[in-house]
C-alpha cells in the first residue's frame, strides 16, 4: 500500500504548477467593469475555447457549442434585453436593498469587445445516452464544466469573464437564432481588463458575504450547518 | 489603447503558471479505475473542498454543500443503487453496443476510499435572488462550477475524480438523508490513482469519439456545423 501510494503521488504536478492552478481558482473573478477596448487576439480566443472544449462531458457527449459575438448590433440587442430584464428584477427590491441593487454594475456586454453565448445540445445522440438515463441534467452540467474551464484559463491569461444571467432566454434565442432543441446555458462578456479585484464585487458592494468553508461540509449524510 | 492593453496584459500569469493551468485542463480525466486503497490526507481533502467552495456563484449565493462519504456501509448502499440503475441502462442497448456497454467500468464507488456527493440548495435566500429572476437554473450551475474547480485542483494534486450519474436521485436522497429542497448535483468517487490515461476512457473503449474544436464554434448567431 505504501508503495502504491508513492507511485500515485508521482502523478501530482510540481509545487509550482499546483500553486498556479490554485492561484487561477482563487483569483478568478466575475468581471463586469474595466474591460479594455481592444479585441482578444484570435489565437488567445482559440486557446480559451479549446480549454472549454476539453471539459468533461457525460458519455463523452460534448454537447457544448460556442457562439462568439463580436458585432455591435447583436451586442446592442442583447444589452437591450438585459436592461429590460434588469428593470423587472430591480422592481422586486424595496428600500435600501433596492438602492443597492440599482448601484450594482451587472454586465459588460457593450464594453467587452467580444461576448460568448455557450449553448448545449441536450438532445444530441452523441454519447449514446450513457450516464443520462437517470440524470439527464448532466448534459447541461457538462456545458457548465466547459464554462468553468474557460473562466480559469482566461484568468491565467489576464482575461476577464463576466456571466450575465439577467436575460430572458426566449428573447436571447431570437436574437442569436438558437433553435428550440438547443439550450442557452450562459452569456459571457469577455476581454482584457485593467485589473482583477481581490474579492467578489458583490461582497465589496455589501450585497452578500461569503460563507466559511466549514459550514459547507458535512460527513456521511446531509446535515444543515447552523452557520450556513 | 495600446497603453491600457499593456497594463491589462500585466494581469496575466507567467508562462509557467499559464502552462500549469492548461496542463490541469488537458490532463484531467474522468477516473473510474486504479484507485489506491489509501485515504486522502485531511489537509489535501480540505484544499480540494476549498477550491470547490471558491467557485463563482450566482449572486454570491454559494449554494453548494459537500457530503464527504467515507463509511463503507453508505458506499455499499450507493453501489447497490448504481448496480440497479446500470442494469436498467444496460438493457436499453442492443447487439455490439450492448456488449460494449457491459464491458465499461463506470464507477469506483467502493474502490475509492472516499466519495463526495455535491448538492445545491436551490431555494436558498442567499444572494437575494440576484441573477436568478430570469435564469433560476444558475443556482445548480454554480454548483457545477464548484465541481469543475475541485476536479482540476484534484488533477494537479495527482488525485483522480470520477463523476457517477448512473444513480436514481430519489434513492440517493434516501441513503444520504438529503431533504426535498436540496438538489443532488453530482456523486464523485475520489482518491489517489496509479495513473491518468492520456485520452478519455470512453474514447479508448470505442464508445464515442471526440469532436474537433472547430465544429463547436460559430460566430454571431447559432449555426449547426456539419462536422458536429
Amino acid at each position: 500500500m505504501v508503495e502504491s501510494l508513492v507511485m500515485a503521488q508521482r502523478t501530482a504536478f510540481s509545487e509550482l504548477e499546483r500553486a498556479a492552478v490554485y492561484r487561477a481558482i482563487a483569483e478568478r473573478r466575475d468581471v463586469r467593469r474595466g474591460f479594455v477596448d481592444c479585441p482578444l487576439p484570435e489565437d488567445l480566443l482559440q486557446r480559451l475555447l479549446a480549454a472549454a472544449h476539453s471539459a468533461p462531458s457525460v458519455g463523452l457527449m460534448q454537447p457544448s457549442r460556442f457562439i462568439v459575438i463580436r458585432n455591435i448590433e447583436t451586442r446592442t440587442a442583447v444589452h437591450k434585453i438585459f436592461q429590460e430584464a434588469n428593470s423587472v428584477a430591480a422592481a422586486t427590491y424595496d428600500g435600501a436593498r433596492s438602492e443597492q441593487y440599482a448601484a450594482l454594475k451587472l454586465e459588460g456586454i457593450l464594453e467587452a469587445p467580444q461576448n460568448i453565448c455557450i449553448v448545449c445540445n441536450t438532445q444530441s445522440e452523441r454519447g449514446h445516452q450513457l450516464g443520462r438515463h437517470t440524470m439527464p441534467e448532466t448534459a447541461a452540467y457538462s456545458t457548465v464544466c466547459a464554462i468553468q474551464n474557460l473562466w480559469l484559463a482566461a484568468r491565467a491569461e489576464g482575461v476577464g469573464v463576466g456571466w450575465v444571467s439577467i436575460l430572458d432566454p426566449i428573447r436571447l434565442r431570437t436574437i442569436l437564432k438558437i433553435p428550440d432543441h438547443i439550450l442557452p446555458v450562459a452569456y459571457l462578456c469577455i476581454g482584457y481588463v485593467d485589473q482583477f479585484a481581490s474579492e467578489p464585487e458583490l461582497e465589496r458592494a455589501g450585497w452578500e458575504k461569503r460563507v466559511p468553508l466549514e459550514s459547507a461540509i458535512c460527513y456521511d449524510v446531509y446535515s444543515e450547518n447552523p452557520k450556513s
